[in-house]
């Protein structure tokens, strides 16, 4: 079906169906000149956005519409799980190429709407237009956490331990398989694909350590570890020791490289979209914090290195050499690479 | 210079000077994964977003980069104003072609930027990203109004007074000169222009006449007068009856429409981008209103017609007949045209 058959407001009426998830404090939804709705008391209020276009974040026959919309949601939602935040309210603007279909665009919304269900997040509002060339997709998050709880960049103190809540470079693993419209041949390649397609916002694993009181500073790996571990270096002050050794590398990423012969440390340190966050943690708490993340989550919080005061972030190779990491994640004017 | 000669964090670093001229209440600007920021205590939050697409909102020779920030903040704040609140914190997302000049950007955030800071809200946060084709601009508006003073669009009864805020029409009469490319002739012809270029959030109006308690509900004028006053009629569930010849139109766009020998009315009704206020308001209170907008704006709040209880929009034509009107407003992949 044409979008032009249903019109403005025949689009907004059908995807606006399921986005309320949480109706309580939200006083107006879609379809006032504002959304409206309440703040929980004495908590601060997050505010994340991001912009996805077409040939520069995704490719339209890469992926299915779906998929697209869980990314744009997940990597937001991810932002929140970063302050150690509950996310609440999302607001979505698409920008639509003449002759995509509406079916293409329930996918996207579904993709969106089911993602935000699943973490009580409610789609509250937007703006829907044409587009000449690409389809453009902004999300915004709102979300709220405890004054005693909010997790900075800025936090990071000398000796604090730095953490994984999860593996990385499994993403940049899954990316090859779009980039060379290759099919996940097995199970363990569908796992790297799906770290791409379907990432999953830590947001639970953020609450956890939030309310643990014992993290210093947090941030979602987006550009890529050793890229992203600089803004902690830079907002706290302080400098990193990552061990190479210590990186958690899953099974199926040494799989993967082994196969293609390449090095999967270049993928863990430079890689980009992991969706894991890097936490530090204070150094008399992370014996009893590790213990609880493990219980918790069936798998452990992974320690990767310590916090310094050198200025630079530092990794020491399996060799016990020390070498300052010249970051090598993403710059989207700059020159990049795997 | 272009933009990768500076890289993206060095784009960031320049653009967010001048971004916080609010700081009370701002615990975290640009630099974290989100924005961090306290609310005031038992006011309503107001999110507002919207999405500028070039070759569709916009031509990049058409109009200066400063004049395009203007405007793109410009509608967001108008949707705060017909909320009756105050608009707090902007969020920018920019996507951005190669070849761009940085020099661009800058009269880009300069026009957002000066808008902003003159009604007290500070840039928090964004995205910036690439783009193969197109200029993209989403920006967000986070604002707050008490409880008792919020202005929906579902609150107008029969027998309330519709005004409007200012003169419509001028807007797309501006638009014209941008289309055919040319220049204003005189002081007059500027006024029309500027009305498209440069758009006046009506934030004092819409402060002033919620504080008032007397109006009832409450829109911007975007997609065209007729377009947008049914949504009162939907969301209100009345009708309302507009009489033509109390249309606020301008000197300026008679005079236009007289030398094109076209009619001031169609551009009026159906012109759309005016970001005046159609507010409805009691009427045993609308004398003393509307002595006090004069007395306080030093122009009349336009009485152009009332709500009814016939579920239709009509307007009454200087002839003294009733017409149902069907809506000629802007639909984003309709049909449409003055």
């Amino acid at each position: 079906m044409e979008l032009r058959e249903i019109g403005e407001f025949g689009f907004i009426r059908r995807v606006s169906r399921g986005c309320l998830v949480r109706p309580e404090g939200v006083e107006r939804a879609i379809g006032d000149d504002a959304a409206v709705f309440v703040v929980p008391p004495d908590e601060l209020t997050l505010v994340t956005t991001d912009l996805l276009v077409e040939r520069v974040h995704f490719l339209r026959d890469a992926t299915t519409s779906f998929n697209l919309g869980h990314k744009a949601m997940a990597v937001n939602l991810s932002d929140i799980a970063a302050m150690g935040g509950i996310p609440r309210e999302a607001f979505v603007s698409t920008a639509i190429p003449a002759g995509c279909p509406v079916e293409y665009l329930d996918g996207l919304y579904d993709g969106m709407k089911s993602l935000a269900a699943r973490h009580g997040v409610n789609i509250l509002g937007g703006d829907t237009t044409g587009s000449v060339a690409d389809l453009i997709l902004n999300v915004t998050v709102v979300g709220h956490v405890r004054r005693d709880e909010v997790l900075y960049r800025s936090g990071a103190r000398p000796g604090d331990i730095v953490c994984l809540t999860g593996t990385v470079g499994d993403s940049r693993a899954g990316l090859h398989f779009v980039l060379e419209k290759l099919h996940p041949s097995d199970a363990a390649m569908r796992t790297l694909f799906d770290a791409h397609i379907l990432p999953r916002p830590h947001l639970e694993e953020g609450r956890f350590l939030a309310a643990t009181r014992a993290a210093t500073a947090a941030l979602d790996l987006s550009d890529g570890l050793s890229s992203d571990l600089m803004h902690i270096v830079e907002e706290s002050g302080v400098g990193i020791r990552v061990h190479a050794d210590r990186i958690p590398i899953s099974a199926e990423l040494r799989e993967f490289c082994a196969g293609l012969d390449r090095d999967p440390f270049r993928f863990a340190l430079a890689g980009g979209e992991d969706y894991v966050l890097a936490v530090t943690v204070r150094p008399d708490r992370i014996g009893e914090v590790g213990r609880d993340f493990a219980a918790r989550f069936g798998r452990p919080l992974h320690r990767i290195g310590e916090a310094t005061d050198s200025g630079h972030l530092e990794l020491v190779t399996p060799g016990g050499q020390t070498e300052i990491v010249r970051p090598t994640g993403w710059d989207h004017f700059g020159e990049h690479g795997v």
